[in-house]
């Protein structure tokens, strides 16, 4: 089960995997990115992760790559690997070039992978909840293109770990709770879900899709709106959704308890349906 | 004239010089900037360069690297190429770790380098000045910091020129008016040059400090405030400030003429006495 990395379409150790310093990726942040997870030994919505790879590049006006070819180099790098719980990490830069903000001539893509075992989420959190501070939403514009413009995530990621929690909310300066730095949000209150609506503040999470997918199925109501700090801090429930987060529930926020400090039943509910949607699919 | 690529130590041909794709600058834009020029053959204020990349890098909770170490690598791969109008890209990234957002483990910084000859300002927008276009500001909440958090950037930029003008200028919501995609922006009115004070929003920049000494020096006032796009348009004058920008007049902005539309005294001055700095200065 070796970890592996694709560069360009060729596989090498990840150790080996090195890209040229006047890449854009790496002069300006000028990358789109995709986390993909496996269940079982098969890829967990590798689909939506396309169609929403297809939209970031769109948005920056990347190049069109084919489609066809994504695939067909995350499967095999999948299968090289063989590691049944797997997570593949992928990043589309604009190109190579001397640094100059302006792209006007054509460029080539590139494109990388790694492939690893899943880094999951540690047991003993999920057995008693994990807890995150509230941290004031500072990125940039345009959180729902899923780039690498990442170093505030990465920050208030750091800050929280320094501060004893799990994660780092990012709040709007009029209070709107957005998403944490690599998951999204969901509140339990009154009988519903409540989770912030796709907009330019937040990522169109693949697994917030699913779970709203679930919900629909299991008939517990979703209201995508806007929410407060207030509504986070009075709701039953609060977790994390995302690809290796899966379902994560916050008991404690900015030493706030959540409801009554415990897993709370919807949440447990939603992280086995998720994952037995997971293990069920088809190959 | 050789351009030449520095990395950790090694001298090298730009098109050589490689990074791994777990550099911290590649997946997340961990990674902070500078960018030096020289006149003639010396390298112009270096050591305030040096100054704002320690506070970049403290800003950033960076591992501190020798100020010594880094300028004599600076000075080395200067002398190596032996450019006499050179531009030296400088970047340190935050080290090399398989993908996590929190970086709690003690990490190795990077440091990369290129030398090349200036790309200087076309001759034709020397003499006929420059026009630029204004967009939203939705850069994160630090670009005081020069970090690659760069997409916006370019963007911005790269709209400019798709538009038919050499820049674009970052207006905040409340209309007052931030600076270029890569430099500082000044107007000039009623004998008075205006350029935003220093925050988070907008970068520190060199050319800017020593564009504000030698006004001091030419009993020329500055006032650094917020100033809206309504005194932007009713300005006599507008210049951007930057390192390799030096001082570039504006004389048309969003389709309408700055002043009479010319390259004004104020800015002609500037340009002219930054220059000769440049050139006077001591090895």
């Amino acid at each position: 089960m070796p970890e592996l990395a694709y560069v360009n379409g060729s596989f090498m150790p990840i150790e080996e995997a090195v890209v040229p310093i006047e890449d854009r990726g790496y002069l300006f942040g000028d990358a789109v990115y995709e986390g993909i997870a496996s269940y079982n030994g098969k890829l967990f919505y590798l689909e939506a992760h396309l169609d929403r790879l297809e939209n970031s590049m769109k948005a920056l006006d990347f190049p069109p790559m084919s489609r066809d070819r994504i695939r067909s180099a995350i499967v095999d790098l999948f299968e090289r690997a063989g590691i049944a719980r797997a997570f593949i990490y992928l990043q589309i830069t604009r190109g190579v070039a001397p640094r100059n903000h302006a792209f006007s001539d054509p460029m080539t893509p590139q494109f990388i992978m790694t492939v690893r075992a899943v880094r999951e989420v540690p047991q003993e959190l999920r057995q008693t909840g994990a807890s995150a501070i509230t941290i004031q939403d500072y990125r940039w514009g345009r959180c729902d293109i899923k780039t690498v413009q990442l170093l505030p995530n990465t920050m208030a990621k750091q800050k929280a770990v320094a501060a004893g929690a799990y994660d780092a909310i990012f709040v709007a300066g009029d209070g709107v709770v957005r998403e944490a730095t690599s998951s999204n949000l969901f509140v339990v209150a009154n009988g519903k879900l409540v989770t912030h609506p796709l907009n330019y503040h937040i990522l169109p999470g693949i697994t917030r899709l699913v779970i709203i997918d679930i919900c629909r199925e299991l008939d517990l109501p979703v209201e995508e709106r806007f929410y407060t700090t207030d509504e986070l801090f009075a709701s039953a429930e609060a977790f994390l959704s995302g690809t290796t987060t899966e379902v994560l529930p916050l008991v404690k926020i900015d030493d706030q308890m959540i409801g009554d400090g415990n897993i709370g039943p919807v949440s447990k509910r939603l992280l086995e349906t998720l994952r037995s949607r997971g293990c069920q699919q088809e190959a």
